[in-house]
């Protein structure tokens, strides 16, 4: 039976990434497994060199004074990477749910902070907007997509002090002008491979602003300086995401999979919308292109249609564990014959209540 | 034609496990890969708990107060973690090489670094005895095994204050009391699995002594109270480590391993010391049973040898960047018959010449 995989990451990734990532373990160089090969050998650097340079490709920003690294631990890691690295006295982060709570739990650590605006008071269902970012500050810090509530920033603030992004569960999703952004990272984990590496996409000029002493592992400036290799790298994570990044470039790149990615959107949220027995739990304007949350506005209904979803193969549609309800996931490896079939499940349930 | 694959890291793994794993990829869950499913579905979480299990269960540390976590990093990132969470006012390290070197460098970031003694003076070729152990310290750490010098430690001192090792290239590769660490760590990417993960386990009763506060992707203590999955874990590493530390049990623990290493370790050293053109370097008391370190007495031989090393399948020999000459690393899933080929290309080089 044909699988459709909404979860919300680890993800779908597409078939024949896995399966080249599956052969690689197999045979990678001249008989060797990809994963018993030195990372320092030709073959994997290369990969390394690929994958850094697909990334700054697929944002358009090469030659741009961009550096890309695969990294490990996440963007929890960078949570705290990014203030060691760049926080001197203070900075400023817009709060729109429990990544950037943790963002900005991390970065306290390290200086003030200035919560610019929270979408809190209502459960982060929406994206706060016309707040004012000092500009005493270091830099901004956000988060483009919110995978558990489900909301999204369609745009993002104009300032003059540098821009921090965590695009963990949009990256490669959406065209936009990165080069507004000084520091973009993204755990693999969605739209560019297996967990296990994060990317971090970063302006040069803004580093070495900082008076402390940064450990090695944690200083970009290291990282930058071993070409993403200070230590031994998880080298099979890299290699499935330059597989994913590749797959992305031959299809035509962001803009081809943005289109992708709206028909997935319009067709879910018209369900919901017009559906009586869903209910979107984001605020209409600010709703997530990858993570379409909603709830059965009866709940007697939900045995059925959790057996309804499990016969067609769907699966991963939970809503994360603080929220409930339900979670569409639609990163850029999910067709839309998969949200076709979840919308096809939603109208049969309103048929039979 | 039949591969030896003597790398230093990432290195040859079971033939079994590197199958299994490519499975995996392909149909791990229900016709799901390994790498499209929620870290927090029970057949992940399943693997996750089974791996933390084999790990204290290898070492004879189950239900003696330990740990066992699967973190992102590698050995690096532990020399931070160590001293964050353990280091209040001093500390002291014992010099065995470069991992040792670096491990002090990133200590002295948050206290003193006593450096108990040292092998700098002859480039690292031993390992220090008879050296005191302060005993106001918070911890003593040391490097189990020097994987560039091919030096390793055979005794390990006696002292009250917590001892830490980095076992990155020796774990589960020889029985050992090791409930005398407090806390020992380890790279995945020699004994244990590929790289991407790294082997943190600690007694908890060391914890919660320092006063600084700690970021939470590097607190011991935010790990152990999420299970290791503070965060999502690097799934392909930690499933991979966990079927190599099964085959490791299903073989019959790190018993039956150690006397198949020693007999590697044996074979190459015995040619190395008998074999005019071979000179081992480093000193014999102290020699490495996971790496073998050793030069060419004629460097004129250098193209012949490789040239007949490259003839009958064997990779991975030359040593580290900043050392030169030859490395054979012998990891846990290196056959004997790979250590009696090389010995065989060495002999027969003598036999030429």
């Amino acid at each position: 039976m044909k699988k459709h995989n909404f979860s919300a990451g680890p993800c779908v990734l597409p078939k024949e990434v896995i399966q080249k990532a599956s052969e690689a373990l197999l045979d990678f160089d001249n008989g060797l497994s990809l994963i018993e090969i030195s990372h320092r050998s030709k073959p994997f650097v290369d990969v390394m060199e690929k994958a850094r340079r697909l990334a700054l490709q697929l944002l358009d920003l090469e030659g741009k004074g961009y550096q890309a690294l695969f990294l490990q631990g996440g963007a929890s890691t960078q949570f705290v990477m990014v203030a060691l690295n760049l926080l001197e006295t203070e900075a400023a982060y817009l709060n729109t749910g429990t990544w950037s709570s943790n963002a900005i739990k991390e970065a306290k650590l390290y200086g003030k902070v200035h919560e610019v605006a929270s979408s809190a008071d209502k459960s982060f269902s929406y994206v706060p907007k016309n707040y004012t970012i000092p500009a005493n500050c270091d830099y901004f810090h956000c988060t483009s997509n919110n995978t558990i509530f489900g909301t999204q920033l369609t745009t993002f603030p104009k300032t003059d002090i540098p821009m921090v992004c965590d695009m963990s569960s949009d990256i490669f999703s959406r065209t936009l002008d990165f080069s507004q952004f000084a520091l973009i990272y993204a755990g693999a984990q969605k739209n560019m491979g297996p967990a296990g590496t994060t990317l971090v996409v970063v302006r040069e000029d803004i580093l070495n602003k900082v008076t402390r002493s940064i450990p090695s592992i944690l200083n970009y400036n290291v990282q930058i300086a071993k070409n993403s290799m200070f230590n031994t790298p998880p080298v099979f994570a890299v290699y499935t995401s330059m597989l994913t990044m590749e797959w992305l470039q031959n299809l035509g790149g962001i803009s081809v999979i943005e289109a992708e990615n709206n028909k997935k959107a319009q067709l879910i949220y018209s369900e919901i919308d017009l559906n009586p027995l869903f209910t979107g739990f984001a605020a209409k304007e600010d709703r997530s292109k990858m993570n379409a949350t909603f709830n059965l506005t009866e709940t007697k209904l939900k045995e059925t249609f959790e057996t309804m979803l499990q016969k067609e193969g769907i699966s991963g549609l939970n809503g994360h564990r603080s929220v409930g309800g339900y979670r569409a996931s639609m990163y850029n490896a999910l067709t839309l014959d998969s949200v076709g079939v979840l919308v096809d499940v939603m109208s049969e349930l309103e048929r039979k209540a």
